[in-house]
């Protein structure tokens, strides 16, 4: 892949408390999306929030690098499934990001067990966002055929 | 704050270079996105993107991470516009996130340049997106006052 860069805007008005942010990507994929702290910390009522953005990169970027894997080793991905849970907790007197949990489940043409697992570790190898993620928190993977 | 959880999934149906993703957040905050590599790698066409979900949840946790150390300070956020550009390359024979640009533009009641740059400087070090990306990459700010 070549150089990649993209971009994202918040307009944040008000205070932490009790302002808002609306998020909108460089790509217009979504546009005004509500932030607030509330929801970050509570319920989400439909907001999303940093933790959950970084979920959705890394259920995507890892999508992308098992699919690569599978291709590599001459398997034909009919249909993957990748949710992430991303865990941000304190740490001392820090908020860290501290674990990133995939769920995988893979339906794969002619592969047996081994030779999948293969896989879903190379992938995790050759994912850019478990690679950012690795660096400073746990990245978790359970991953199965159906 | 908080332990907090935030979950995202993926649904890749196809292989990597010609099928796609559908996106959606625990949230509901959007639904069914779709992912592809081509517009990944090449021009976006409206689709989002890891790189650009990575740039979207820096930019909103630093936007709440600067107003709480704006109203710490005692000061009045108004407005405060924080752009996040994600940047991924080749780093030897891998794909890493490198680097992430913010630039930041704030309306603020009554505050002098040294106060409002030291608010910059502390609102990084909160920042948990911040902490997650210099962990193996670079984060750059580039903040003025309007």
């Amino acid at each position: 892949m070549p150089r990649i860069e993209r971009r994202a805007e918040v307009v944040w008005e008000g205070n932490v408390a009790r302002g808002r942010g609306l998020l909108t990507s460089g790509s217009n994929a979504f546009s005004e999306l509500p932030l607030t702290l509330a929801t970050r910390i509570g319920a989400p009522e439909g907001h999303t929030s940093p933790e959950e953005l970084v979920a959705s990169a890394h259920a995507g970027c890892y999508a992308m690098s098992l699919t690569n894997e599978l291709v590599r080793l001459g398997r034909t991905p009919e249909r993957v499934e990748v949710s992430a849970t991303c865990v941000m907790d304190e740490v001392g007197d820090r908020h860290l990001v501290v674990a990133s949990q995939l769920e995988v489940r893979a339906s794969v043409g002619e592969i047996d067990d081994e030779t999948f697992l293969a896989a879903v570790s190379e992938a995790d190898t050759g994912c850019p966002i478990s690679a950012l993620i690795r660096a400073s928190a746990e990245v978790r993977i359970d991953a199965s055929l159906v």
